[in-house]
Formats: structure tokens, C-alpha cells, sequence
């Protein structure tokens, strides 16, 4: 049986990072930007049911340095769902004060390495509700998030794809020891992208301390997975926002 | 014989994606938009007896993410035909509301390692409808897109253009196999494009099920083919846009 | 005696490739476009008389694709005479509906592992017509030109400086050998760039018959010089502008 | 006990760069510059306090070259605190003037490898002064400044994470032997930024004399840490910017 | 004794490539530009008295191709010198008809591998005239310009920086001499800049016949120190700017 049958998926998932057009947004007058902060209030207040409806997740961060101002996590059950979300953001007025800064598309995933993620029984595992609520996660509001994509690599004798599936469990079984080590600090969500965007998987952390972030990160990077087959993209790290700290931010 | 002259080729291709200028269209009053649309829908109107006529095939799909809006996929018998249909393009009032994003110029083919290509009985296999139809095909109005460019390593030991053909063969018929799995779940056109853009070779896949493309990828991914040869630009991945979901879109 | 003694270099090569800003020409009035025209052309005619004075050769071409709406490969005695040309282009009303995509700059030399090139009995190689045809080429009105930048690799193993020269005369005699399979139906002019642009030598193709540039690239492709020692730039392929399709082009 | 539990860490960095958008701030008239100079300045008395109460340090420097007008290094207790003071930089007049150039989100760090970083005795090292001046470090005012990010490589046979720990401290001592003998010339901050951005450390140093820079950077490349493991990203040299010097970078 | 102790510094670098801003240059109207070219020509005229002051030297070139219009290339007692030019520059009318393209920071160097460059002797080698003329040398008015950023490679077998001291003399006592063979035809200046910009080292040629560039860079490219060492950035080439010839280029 082969890798990509053994794995499991749930929620589809875009990341929307956006920044400000602060020299726009500081010039609007107060109506303008009453008028953008209540669209961007009725936008958001359309997640709540889906939430409720156990049809999707959101979660929003700001994000510390120059890379984006903020960034909008959804999970939805479809790709349209996504697609609606961020057409629908497009046209409110709020949106027009500001630029995209990146964006990643993928898919919540099992992989057939985690314990779980393979019945082996014949029965369905979307059945067992532990799988179920992995697949289909309510984002957590931890105060920090980090999201990064990563590739396995694939460079001459460093070559993940041509490791036989027994070599790969094993490397991957120790990979996710120091993982669980971490268990109770942080919370991790990976989502696969290959064939949706341009890295293989999506990794998001949620951690009330985010010191946890780099002692995390760092630990498995010693761990040859990481080591010898980890290629990483982007890193980005931020505040939780809620209704207020969201409004504080863009009070003038 | 070499490999160039055993390859066949149909129809040139343009991958043309684009983005809305979302600030632009938002702040243009309802008739520049009626305007705009009215010149869309003329554009798109003279699509119809392209096809009909069998001198080509276009499909039109929003792209999930932030790296574009929609993209406009021709297959047109000429590079002349390609560019006058962009230039087309450029000069309706909708394209002053967009931004180039992506392109992609290539040619439909088929390898000589694909069976049928090569008829080796000096037989013009253009007169073979199977053939003629893989090579002129009539775009699928699938649910959803996938498109990546890619290229076969020539890295020290990893070097695709210097195994001799037989080696190359087998490799291909095992991966042409996965692929074959996939029949009726996806539909791939691969498009060859050497000496016209930037990587040697375009790769769209057509499928109502969207999870199918990561599935595929990702099987052929631990394939030797793509774990040692292959090296892969960005995807794209995106939703179809009929006439109705694109006003959608569009709509304010 | 060394390589660069050996090389023969001909007329500087300057290819200028641009975009239209569609949306300030679409919003240009009538009389506006007009002045730009009359200025495109004025400054085209001029090219007329150093063409008929052997003081170079000048081709027009629209480039398929977003990344860029043409290119003009002129051919000079000196980078100042190509410098002047962009100034001149820069300062004229049609310019300022255009921006700047690529641009390349070179010399057009024939290599001392080509026949004819290195006569090596003293005489001046200039005195042979054929070379000084090869180096001061009038430029072939085709219908489609193809151009991209290249390097030799120097990575670990595969490090072309590295070779002998008798390694890399053979080499470069086989790899030559493809070429002339083409001759007819593709024109090469090889310009050198070491020391004036990012790439070491920049290849411009003609060809009636765009699908030659695909097949001549891809059966080289196999050959060792470019399988092991080749790396390439991007590719840009288009289609003749003749005074007439360069006015329909920019028609409204 | 792993490396990230042996690692301590101090104040959360942000590294801002910005450029001034000189046409703007040229063409603005005397009363919006006053303005702009004015909240600029308030601006960054806020700073003093958070220095007199230990609870942060701030350096400003120009930049030279056009990578960035000037940089903002802020050292402070938290994510939060960091994004509040770009946030707040942001929506100040002067902000609208410059453009976003670089940033870089780290956190201070004594390694383990570092002497007096692991205690081992089971006490708090931050109740070691030592210690803790250096993971909250007031940054000093010297004439010059130097950024660059960078990581350990991981490259086949040059992988710093596939190292046993003697081995990496072994060479981390000898390393920092080189570090040592630049006491009182170059005073440097090491921040981690693994999980946090792009690169796995940044590296800040600080010298009265801006030669001594390429002098100790240049003696480490030549250190096997640095020569077989040593990655480098963009680097930033500067001027320090008091009040006055400031002020005068603005004076029109 | 190390390699930094024993390579020798003199000026500061900066060479500044900026981009005419042609659209705005050509709308301004005549006043505009008279105002902008008399602002250009007094900041140009206080180069004069620090050549005379043997506190500097400067150049102005043009750039053929895209990526730049001009380089002015400054050499100055300090870091701070360099800042407060290109600021001054900034500020004047001119100025805000360019564009910022490129810019690099470094110092210039005789390496310890330079005959002279290390007396041993215990004297200051900045007694010795002809150190000290190419430590602070007056830039040539030379035809032609060519400026390109270099790194010694550090890529598994191929690491310069593991090599040992004498292997490395060997090596660059050979690559000098083709240096020397170009004598009276091409003048070289080395910068370092090492801990200042993203190379380890910048050069700048001067020739009255560009084609000496090709043919030096070249044939250094078939040394091992290039071809096995060498790693180049960008390179720019550029005609001699007189005061006559840049007032020609911008005339309209």
C-alpha cells in the first residue's frame, strides 16, 4: 500500500498574511475607517457559526517584524470554502488598506507514520474521534502562533524519497518523541501541500510561551529527520489578536 | 534516432495568470464595471468557435492563495495565435483592473516513453485519433486545476540527461504506471516547453476531487523519477470558474 | 596560448526587452498614442541607415508570455553606440508606456573550438569573409527568435574550467554536430558575456518554425556539454514585429 | 540533556530596517515635516525609560549603502512588547515617510557551548550577574554597528546538526577563542532566531572602529565553524545615529 | 599570524547605481530640470577639492542595460564620509528623478597574497609609496568601467577557506599573473567586504577597450581560483560619464 493511501486528511487550510497600508489607512478620516473596521467586524463575525457548525476553524495573529501585519488561519471543508473567504475579505472595505504578504494552501493530515493515523483494521478512522478532532482541529487561542512550510529533501545521498518506508517510520517514530516532549506547551497542526502549494507540508505551533517555538524547532533539528532531510521556508511569529487587541492595533 | 524527434507535439499553450487590482475594481463606479464585464464576456465569447472549430481549447479557473485570481489556460495552434490572444486581452478595459502574475508558454506533447508515441512503423501518427486527440485535447470543465512546471535534474550523480535511453524507459514506464492509477480521477496534460520557457516542462492536472492531486503528487513523489530527477517549480491550484461563479467573483 | 587570446568577438549585442503599461496607453487619448507612435517610429527608421552602412543590425520581436510584450536585440560597434540606443529609446513619449522587464548585454564571438575560428597561421581571421559574416551578422527577419543566457557549470565534478582543452575541443565538436543537423531551419548567434552581464554567453535562435527551437534544445540537452556542464537562464521565445504587426499590436 | 534546554535566553530582538522615501519627505512642506520630526521624537523618548527600568535597550544606526536609511534594534521582555513598538512606529507621521527595508525577530542567547552558560550546579544562572548582563544587555552607543543573519549548514558531508556534541563544542571553543581577541574592539551580541524567522541566529557587533568588523569576520571564515558550517544572509554596516546626527540625516 | 592581521586596508567604498526615473524626468518641465541639473552639478563640484585634498576619489559611469543608468563610485576616509554622500545626494532635486538599483559597501584591500603587501619587516607599509598609492588611489578616467561582487567558494571539496595558507599563496601567486599580462590594458582595484556587504569582495576594472574585460575575467575564469573557488554576483559594465557626456544623456 502505498504512502499517499496510508495518509490521512481532514480541513483544507489557507494562510492569509496581509500587511497594512499604514500611510493609507493614517490618511483615511475617521468615517473612512469606521466604515473599513465595520465591514472587517461583519467579516468576522461570519466564523463564529461555522465554528459552532463544526464545519471549519479561524484563528488570527498579528505577526512581529516586517513580513506581514497580521495573519488569518482558515480551515474550511473545501477548497471553495477557502476561495469565498478570501474573495470575500478582498472586496470589504478594510481591504483596500491592505497589501498580501504571503499565503499557503494545504490540507490537515495524518501521516501514516503517527500512531493512529492507520487503523490497519478496516475500519474507518474518521470513525475513531480522536482521528476525527486531529483532522478536523478547533484552532487554539494560545497567545503566540509560528507557521513555517518545509520540504524532505531530496539532494544526492540526502535523499528522504528513496529511504524505504522502514527506515522512515523509525526515523520518524524518534522525530515524534521530541515532539511529545513538548506536550502541554505546544500544540502542533500539520497540514500537507504537495500538489497545492510550492513546500510539501505546512507546520503551525500554538504555544502560550513562545520560547517554546525555538526550543522546539531547534531540539529537532539535532534529530537527523531534521537534520539530514529538513529543508525550511519561511518562518512566522506572532500575538495572538482578539476583538480588542485586533482594534487596538489599528487605533490611531 | 534521438529524443527530440521521437516526441510529438500539438497544441502551443499559455498559462496566463493573472490578479484583480481589488482597490481599483472596488473604487470604479457600477458602469466602468459594466463596461469592464461586458468587454470580459466579449473576450470570452470568441472562445466558443475556437473550440468548436478545433483550433483550440481554453479554460478559466480562479487560483486558490494570494499568487493570482484566476488563470486563463489557451491551447492554440500558433505562438502567433497565443499572443494575439494576451495582447487581446490587454487591451479590454476588465485587464486594466488586473496584474500579470505567472505565465507559462509551452506545447502539448507526448514522449517517445509514452506507449502509442512512437509507432516505429513510419505510419504518421497524427492519423492515430487517440494519438490526435492527447495532443489537440479538448480541455476538461473538471471541478478543479493543478499546475506546476518542472524540470529532470543534472546533479553530479542525480543526472537525468546522462542515464542512456533504456534506463530512462523503465524509469518512465513505472512512473507512467502510477499515473495510470489515477485514471478517471485525473486527467494530466503535459506540456513540453524546452527552449520556450523557463522550465523544461509544464504539468496540469484536471480532477473534481481536488485531494486527488495531492495524492498523486505525492505517490509519484517516492518513485524514483521524481525522488532523484525531478525538480519542481510552484503550484497552483484553483477552483473552475463557469460563467456564473466568475460574475460571482467578481461581483460587488 | 589561452582561451580568451583564441575568441573572436564581433559587434556588441544589447537585447532590451519591455513591457507595456497597458492601462496608461489604454488610458492615453488619441492624439497622445499618435505622438507616441511618430516618436516609435522616427526612432525605428534610424535603424535603417546603420543596417545598410554595416555598422549593425537591429530585429524587433514580440515576446509570448508575461515577461515581457518585446524585445529589440540591437547589434553595434561599441556599448557606447548601445548605450545611446537606450537613451535615445528612453527620452522618446512611446517609452514612457513601457517598462523595463530584461535586458542583456553582450558580444557576438565565435569560440576557438569552432572551425574557421582560430586560423593559426598568422593571418587576420577578419579577412575571412565568412568569420566576419559570422561576427557582424545581419540579423534574420524569422518569424520566431528565441533567446536565453547560459553558464558552464563549475560544481564539484562537473567543473567545465576544470577540463583540458582537448577534453573540452572534443566536447564542443560533438555538441556542434547537433547544431548542424539544424542548419536550415535554425540560426544561432552565440554572444559572449563573461565580464559584461550574469551569464557567460547569451544564445539568440531564428527559426520559421518555432517548434525547432524546442526540438534543437531539448536533442542538446542529451549531449554532455550541456547534460553535465550546462546551466540555464530564463527563456524567451517570440514572433516577429514587422512595422505592420508592431502598429497592430499597439492598436486599440 | 538536549542542546535547546542547555541554551538560556534573555530579551526578545527586533532588528527594523527602514528607507526613507526622500521624494516624499523632499516635496512635504515645512509645517508636515516639523510634524513628522515632532512624533519621531516623542517617539523615541519613550525609550529612555524603558532603558532606566531595565525592561529593555534600544540602538539606532544609520545604514550605508541602499539597503536601508537606518536601523531600530529593539531589545525587549516580549513578542508583545516589540509588536506594540512597531505598531506604534508605524502609525506615527514620520513613518508615512519611509518605507520598509529588512526586519529581524530573535531573542539574546548564551549558547551551551559558551562558558558559564550551563552552570551545572543546579543554581538559576540568571541570578549569575554575569549572565545576566549578557542576556539583557544595555546595547552600547560605539560609532558602528554590523547585522547578519545566519545558520549552520546542513550539506552532505558539512552537517554542523549530524556533529556529536564534543566534536561541536571542540570547535565552537576555538571558535570563540577568535571572538575573544577582539575584546574591547568588537562587542557582540549572538541572538536565536530559529522558530522565530528566516535564519537560525543573528549576529550583531559593535565597534568604534568599522574595520575591525571585516577583520574579525574575515579571521573567523578561516575557522573550521565557519568555513565548513557556516552560512551567511545579507549584512547591514552603519553609523550610529544620536539625536543630533539624526536630525541632521533629515535636515532638508 | 592570521589573514586578516596581514591584509592591508585603505579608503572606504561605495559604488551607488542608481536609475533615471524617465517618465517623471521627461513630464518635468524645463525649470524643474534646470533646477535638478544645477543641484546635480554642485554636488558633483565638491568632489573636486577632496581629490585635490587626497581625501578621496570618485567616478561616474554609465550603465549599459536595464539594471542600472549610472554608478557613481566614491572612495573616502570613513564610513561616515560615504553616509553623509549618498544622503546629500538624497536630498537634492535630481535625486528625485532617480531610482535606487544597486549599491555595494567595502573597503580597498591589499590581501597578504600581494607582493608587497606584507613587508615583514616591521615597517609601516603605509610609508611605502606605492603601497599607499594603491591603498588610496586616484580613479582612472578610463573608457569604461566593470564592477562585480565575488565570494571564494566554501562547497564541500571545493572550500577555499580550508585549504591552507601556502596552497592558497600558490594559488593566487599563478591567478596574479594573468592579472600582470593585462598590464597597461585593464587597472584593478580589490575591495573587501567581508562584514560590509553580501560578497566577500568587490571588483572594479578600468579599460579603454571594454573587450579587455571579457578577455581578463575570462581567462581567469580557467584558473583554479576561479574555477574552482570562484563564486560571482552580478556583474555591471558602463561607459566613462565627463560632465559634457552626462549633461548629453540627460538632454531631452
Amino acid at each position: 500500500m502505498n504512502e499517499a493511501a496510508l495518509t490521512l486528511e481532514g480541513w483544507y487550510a489557507l494562510h492569509d498574511f496581509r500587511s497594512l497600508n499604514w500611510t493609507a489607512w493614517t490618511a483615511a478620516d475617521d468615517e473612512e475607517r469606521a466604515v473599513a473596521l465595520e465591514e472587517l467586524h461583519a467579516f468576522m463575525q461570519e466564523w463564529g457559526p461555522v465554528e459552532e457548525a463544526k464545519e471549519g476553524s479561524t484563528a488570527v495573529y498579528s505577526i512581529v517584524g516586517q513580513k506581514a501585519d497580521f495573519v488569518m488561519m482558515f480551515l474550511r471543508e473545501s477548497l471553495e470554502a477557502l476561495n469565498q473567504l478570501e474573495t470575500a475579505f478582498n472586496k470589504i472595505a478594510f481591504a483596500q488598506y491592505t497589501t498580501k504578504s504571503y499565503s499557503y494552501v494545504s490540507i490537515v493530515e495524518l501521516s501514516n507514520y503517527a500512531a493512529g493515523g492507520s487503523a490497519g483494521d478496516g475500519s474507518d478512522p474518521m470513525q475513531n474521534p480522536h482521528v476525527a478532532a486531529r483532522l478536523k482541529p478547533v484552532l487554539p487561542q494560545t497567545k503566540h502562533i509560528c507557521f513555517y512550510p518545509m520540504n524532505k529533501k531530496r539532494e544526492l545521498a540526502d535523499n528522504w524519497y528513496m529511504l524505504d518506508m522502514e527506515k522512515r517510520r523509525e526515523l520518524m517514530y524518534s522525530h515524534g518523541l521530541i515532539g511529545r516532549g513538548y506536550a502541554g506547551k505546544v500544540k502542533q497542526i500539520i497540514t500537507g501541500s504537495v500538489g497545492f502549494d510550492d513546500w510539501e507540508w505546512g507546520v503551525t505551533l500554538f504555544a502560550d510561551d513562545a520560547l517554546q517555538f525555538k526550543k522546539l524547532v531547534y531540539e529537532m533539528r539535532f534529530d537527523e529527520v531534521s537534520a539530514r532531510y529538513g529543508e525550511f521556508g519561511p518562518f512566522y511569529v506572532g500575538n495572538l489578536l482578539t476583538p480588542d487587541t485586533f482594534e487596538e492595533l489599528l487605533k490611531l
